[in-house]
């Protein structure tokens, strides 16, 4: 069990069809292959398997008008990709989005609720089923 | 394969410790606990066991300074079950934070995205993996 302080979690997914387009994993994915250059290389640093991070991106090039990766081939090992204009913009707008959102931090709500938060949950009862 | 428009779903879940203390699924149990007066007519609502929804009372019931839900004893068939004052005052805080945090879909950073969005995803391609 963690020690972790009560804390607010906000989640925001982009959906086209059934499919997410954007959410807080693919824009780390993004993060990262901005930092390393290929798709490979951002799995690995964010722990994610080479076949986990390509699934992503396809599903994220396949969800936007123009794909947010442009990938060069050579596989896995060789292969190099970037973000396009289109993925920088998308990554900076969904970004504004969460920063937006993370605004609810500052009010008086969030500030009432966890005042009334216990530090730890009480231990499970009996269950009365 | 649903046919619905792009969208964005936005998800606050409040934590205690490992638990989550307040998120859309124990909003909508407390909403429709208040409409129902019981545990068993509330899940029944929302399609969910008896079992799911007592254990998610009696998580909310763990993670805040007092219950938000008070119980009169008779089981699943006969108790009743209503919010408390804390109950009604969490949710009322909770469901103001879910509509401040939804204001970022009147933001020019949603209405760019949105217009960059396909309407359906396109067709898988072969895995080059």
């Amino acid at each position: 069990m963690s020690a972790e302080a009560p804390h607010l979690k906000i989640k925001i997914q982009l959906y086209c069809g059934d499919e997410i387009a954007m959410g807080p994993g693919k824009a780390d994915l993004l993060e990262a292959l901005a930092r390393e250059g290929s798709i490979s290389g951002a799995g690995r640093a964010l722990g994610m398997s080479y076949r986990r991070a390509w699934l992503l991106v396809d599903a994220m090039n396949r969800c936007w008008c123009e794909p947010l990766v442009a990938t060069t081939p050579g596989g896995a090992a060789k292969g190099g990709a970037r973000l396009t204009p289109l993925g920088e913009d998308v990554l900076r707008r969904y970004s504004e989005l969460v920063e937006q959102a993370a605004g609810i931090r500052d009010g008086k709500d969030w500030a009432a609720l966890r005042g009334l938060l216990r530090e730890m949950p009480k231990v499970h009862q009996k269950e009365e089923v």
